[in-house]
């Protein structure tokens, strides 16, 4: 990457053609905005930049990051994804094929979604500006007509679903940074949930209150914002959590909570007592899915508590992370 | 600005309420995504990373530029922008006053133009890691019913029209970055130009062909794409530009063409010519239109050239800006 690659020029131009043809939204680079249909109904609007590094990881990279994420992001508040936009902030130097395959896995993710990527931008900076690469995405559809979900409406007697193992994702990065040498290596996650937020709205509808993609601050800092937001205790069970062993004892190994770490393709549902079984059938029945189980319950009205029940019958809280945590996990 | 300041956990949660809590998006700082009512017809989105360097300068700043230019390219698809998003990516030890300064302008911005901010994300990355603050915003509204404009619909026949003077910001940030001892300085002409692009098309309606907003690569790259996807020749004429006495100085002593430099807050139109008197009459209604003025004409079928017709009967190609151009001029 050359700095006049990004300066809006005759090179600016040749380059946006040749990596960036991939990308849908090329389709009109002439045009500053994308046009699209009238959508069916109030829309959802989201936007992440995603910073992580190394930007390649077992299970996933920046690209797919950019798109699950922002994709994500809109699917938990009842919509469903419809366009995607991508702004690519790139360090002089970059190597070109690294760019390409980002901007590649990029528009896979978005195509394997069925969401187009409808605008796209590129700036280059110089050597030392930027690290390598940071991509920000903003995602938007259609809230479905039978959604109710927030992170307010937590109530309690409401269980609550988690749809597969927890802490790939941030594992997955920590190791690839550290090069731990792990057999076999963590993959992370990254996947996008709408198809899962949609089978679980299709079969719980209004009784699903809440759903939220743990990511950054993991599990705990999800919980802790529903909990706060709806003020309710939430009581999770330890050994209800699922983690993958090796996950498990990457944490150990790196003194972390896996309930602190990031993942980037999992649901957290709070859904009515009732509407649980039938709100877990659906999830399993989705690849994504297929190790969704039942990991705590909305306790009683409080000012916002998570609480850990151990397998000692112990219980203590289960805080926000705090401090450094895991930076440039996403 | 600490590395902290952006895991997610306890410090981010901190952070974000007192810094980003004057932006309207912080309202509901828990929700991953906005909802926002159904536009009234095709919506138009764009996203854009600004990267501008140094982060202030004379007529405006980071936080303006990051507003405006999205604000600006959903109103030349002939959009009323209704919201944006605002993504930063912040180096640690980024001073928190700076910062929240770049907040502070990109609302205000945002309020002048009568638009909400409805999501925003903050990342942070380690020092060296980025330069400072970079600001990636996505902007959508629905189109005009009256709307029929794109690069794409220039005629021969038609009137060039410019909303005032060109090469304000390009050269207003090479001079601050080189610390030029301009007296005046020159100001950015950053603005939302959506008040502009409205007053034009109430005026002109359908008679409106192009709009664009000339930005990295100036008047020339402008002119260059529509002249390219109109498949048109499009001949402007030297004289007729408006150009700052202390910017075409400012050009002459740094070896620059005021056509290459990046505008801002400045609105081409492409009309018919015969809706061209009450095109002008609309735009010079308005402050930022003041200095309205046709430049030129859509001249014969090509395969895309913009000619420059000088003062001394001369004519010759005013070609895309190539090579290096200015880097990191928004």
């Amino acid at each position: 990457m050359l700095l006049s690659h990004g300066g809006g020029g005759r090179a600016s131009h040749l380059f946006v053609g040749s990596v960036f043809g991939r990308l849908a939204a090329a389709a009109h680079p002439r045009q500053d905005a994308a046009v699209l249909p009238r959508p069916a109904g109030r829309i959802a609007v989201s936007t992440d930049s995603f910073v992580v590094t190394p930007c390649e990881f077992p299970g996933g990279s920046l690209g797919t990051l950019a798109a699950c994420g922002t994709l994500n992001d809109v699917a938990v508040m009842g919509a469903r994804p419809e366009w995607l936009t991508a702004a690519f902030i790139i360090e002089e130097g970059l190597p070109v094929d690294l760019l390409t395959r980002m901007v590649t896995d990029l528009q896979r993710a978005a195509d394997e979604a069925g969401v187009p990527v409808v605008a796209a931008d590129t700036k280059v900076v110089g050597r030392g500006a930027a690290d390598g690469l940071f991509i920000t995405t903003t995602g938007g559809g259609a809230v479905r007509d039978d959604a109710a979900v927030g992170s307010d409406r937590a109530f309690p007697g409401d269980a609550v679903i988690l749809s597969g193992t927890i802490g790939d994702h941030g594992l997955a990065v920590m190791a690839a940074r550290a090069a731990l040498p792990l057999e076999p290596p963590i993959e992370s996650d990254c996947a996008c949930i709408a198809p899962l937020a949609h089978l679980l709205q299709d079969a719980a509808g209004p009784a699903v209150h809440c759903m939220r993609d743990p990511t950054r601050g993991g599990l705990a800092a999800a919980l802790n914002e529903i909990a706060a937001d709806s003020a309710v205790t939430i009581r999770v069970y330890e050994d209800l959590l699922p983690v993958r062993r090796t996950v498990r004892e990457a944490c150990e190994l790196l003194g972390l909570d896996p309930a602190h770490a990031a993942n980037e393709g999992k649901l957290i549902a709070v859904v009515s007592a009732d509407a649980a079984p039938s709100a877990l059938e659906a999830l399993r029945s989705h690849p994504l899915g297929r190790e969704a189980t039942l990991i705590g319950e909305v306790a009683d009205r409080s000012d916002g508590q998570v609480r850990l029940a151990t397998a000692f019958g112990a219980e203590r809280v289960l805080d926000m992370p705090s401090g450094e945590l895991l930076p440039r996990i996403c």
